[in-house]
């Protein structure tokens, strides 16, 4: 299994998607991967290849640009703040993916998902919170889950489901209950799995940082990665 | 498949349990299906049965008594009072089921597991947060959450986790938060999973009080034990 890199567009910045294909030739269900603020990397390629084990293209998307690239282990807050600050931008280029997996011959076009893990957790939301053309589904993994900022209302269409580590400072009880809240509001076919004991980042092996509410937690990516690829199987 | 009727006790009372066995003759685990007010009944035989096809040992235990059955659609406050206003009661009640379990020749008596419906919910956290004793994990389907009215502490040992339907009026956001704050207090590895859209006795097809709270759920059911059978898979 090997992880193909593309590029595509939105508008006039260049993007670049690491893609991994199941095997054979025929059309397959896709995912849709979204980074984490650091930027796309082997975390999200991995993933796309354990997708495409289990017969989805799995599309590791950028919200960055294809030479923007992150500080793993430093503060990224200047990558991710322009789209906190213009949910707006965030929702047009997380949607420019979805278009672009959309035109891959591989493809099932009727058939796209899309998770994504903190920061791309959020945009996987908005995606839904936006009205989700062109995907059946979310999921959430240790994201923000802030739905202030964005102009939108009606019902959501896509399924929704967030995997939650309760001791998330980033994602505090009063930020849980105000989610259900928006969720229910706009009637949204939601779920939120929490876990327990996990922190931010849980599904991160380097995350490491207990005394700043993020640690890897083995036993929530493990109930989590069931969770996800159940729901991908009931929305695929 | 069938159930069959085994007679037990707790004291002086005399309770019956509906076990169906998994093929074979070897020793297998076992789950404890702890019923809703209205006491055993077909639901929780019906579910006993689906366990065993999945190779558990399935036990409908019962809280009661060998005779005395609640209303399916009626006020069943007078038969879970004297449980609720009694906690240790109902702790020692629920024990006798596990010990009574554990004495069954086809049970491999280091595996057992329980989970419970609405009230069943809330005696099998009691069995949790009471130690435990031979119970590897528990699980409450749109259980009671209030964990007042015991006095315990320490580390909760078993594991734990609740399928929650969020629109719940008996389990409202506030108990949920609660219940949080009394399982992370007590170092529990815990889960919840809210399932969005649903309200109270989501597995129960014939429950359709909307304007109650009650009401059946076909996506929260399919997805709650599809979460069930994965959790006593990790379990057992």
């Amino acid at each position: 299994m090997t992880v193909q890199q593309f590029d595509y567009r939105d508008g006039d910045t260049l993007l670049q998607a690491g893609i991994a294909f199941p095997a054979g030739e025929e059309k397959a269900p896709a995912v849709l991967i979204v980074h984490q603020w650091a930027g796309r990397g082997e975390g999200e390629h991995k993933t796309a290849e354990r997708l495409a084990e289990l017969g989805y293209v799995g599309i590791a998307i950028d919200m960055f640009g294809k030479d923007v690239k992150g500080d793993p282990s430093g503060d990224n807050s200047h990558l991710i703040g322009p789209f906190l600050s213009d949910r707006a931008a965030l929702l047009q280029r997380v949607r420019a993916a979805v278009t672009f997996a959309a035109t891959l011959d591989r493809v099932d076009a009727t058939r796209i998902a899309a998770i994504g893990y903190c920061f791309g957790g959020l945009c996987v939301l908005d995606l839904a919170r936006g009205g989700a053309d062109g995907v059946r589904g979310v999921v959430s993994l240790h994201g923000m889950l802030d739905g202030h900022g964005l102009e939108q209302d009606g019902a959501i269409a896509a399924k929704v489901l967030v995997e939650h580590g309760w001791r998330d400072p980033m994602a505090a009880p009063d930020k849980v209950l105000a989610f259900a809240e928006e969720m229910g509001a706009r009637d949204a076919d939601w779920q939120l799995h929490a876990h327990g004991r996990a922190m931010h980042a849980f599904t991160n092996p380097h995350a490491a940082a207990p005394e700043k509410g993020m640690a890897y937690d083995a036993d929530a990516d493990r109930r989590s990665w069931e969770s996800v690829t159940a729901f991908l199987a009931e929305l695929l």
